[in-house]
């Protein structure tokens, strides 16, 4: 019980500074994506695509969450476009304090995306909201076609959810319309994109998604 | 320092329950793995093709880690080996509290392997010890060669290092050069082995070794 209460307690913590997040996003009319997926599903390499479409009609930071090396944020600074790096050591997630904290990196005054790409994990990293107006998780064809229905509570808590690495379809085991069907079974509402960095499939409707999300938030 | 101290106190506890479970095994004289990755490594294919080439020479038993199905436990009994499914709802690792119950459905007195399947995570499981002999990580060649530097917690307590999908190679930018280099960084002792489920490669070495392991628990 012990533990329960002071997750709990954490947990309660992290939300309250979550909501200040949200407010200071809402006054900036800054859209915040919180992009989840496990090590290795091409998180890093779906910014690049989307971002070098996006880069010069919006002001655009990217907060890279890694327990170790800035390798990701070097790839982001490529294209341009600022990138914070948070090495969280040993932790799994990453919490609204450092996103607060990462935020004296950046103009949110002229600000119209700001993208956390957090720890590679799709467990712990859904219990912890940070401030974002959605999170996507990404989930690759190689990892199998079950992902959804192992770790459901990183389905519950998205809004959109990326198939990638669809250029491997002829080479792995997974049945794109079984995930699918997983994933709904949890998260009805949840949007389906199906892309490939490599060869382009899904970037520009997925991007799309993403443009019509920043207008409408600036709207606001 | 509050959720520090209360870390300690979790994980000085399950060290404990650790202790006291490879006491156990020393005296039953059963070889425990546990086997750690991300998501969709490839864990149970590896279980799969290993077992089926060990399970005439020795008595296995199979703890299957995951949030939520049975689908791997399923996997592993239809090659008739005994196999005991942990759901950990929303737990993103496996704790020994839990391995110590799951025991009840095991006969160690007959058991020479028992191989621990963790929950797909990269992070957390490093931090929780099971009473097992070893860890084992699983890196497919799909993630990127630089996962040992980014997770190099995994990497720091691990006893080998198996990098699967092989077969995949020609489709995937990954440095097998490299990503050995980035994991004997951090761990120089590392046993390196290259596998793939489709093609067969590196499975008999990586069994062998397995193998060798089991009888050295034997006659110790």
């Amino acid at each position: 019980m012990e533990k329960i209460n002071i997750e709990e307690k954490i947990l309660s913590k992290n939300i309250k500074k979550a909501d200040a997040l949200r407010e200071l996003f809402k006054e900036k009319g800054v859209f915040v994506l919180n992009l989840v997926s496990s090590p290795g599903s091409g998180k890093t390499s779906i910014l690049e695509s989307t971002l070098t479409g996006l880069k010069d009609k919006y002001n655009i930071g990217v907060i890279e969450g890694d327990l170790q090396t800035d390798n990701d944020a070097k790839r982001i600074r490529k294209l341009g476009i600022k990138a914070h790096q948070i090495n969280t050591g040993g932790a799994c997630h990453l919490e609204a304090s450092g996103i607060e904290k990462s935020l004296e990196q950046f103009d949110l005054d002229n600000m119209d995306l700001l993208i956390i790409e957090n720890v590679g994990n799709l467990v712990c990293p859904s219990s912890f909201d940070l401030g974002e107006d959605c999170k996507v998780v990404v989930i690759s064809t190689t990892e199998g076609d079950d992902k959804p229905a192992k770790y459901p509570s990183m389905i519950r808590v998205s809004s959109a959810l990326i198939i990638n690495k669809t250029d491997l379809l002829e080479h792995v085991d997974f049945n794109t319309e079984e995930c699918i069907k997983y994933a709904k079974g949890i998260q009805p509402d949840l949007k389906i994109f199906q892309t490939s960095c490599k060869t382009g499939e899904g970037i520009k409707h997925w991007s799309s998604w993403l443009a019509e999300a920043i207008e409408s938030k600036r709207k606001s």
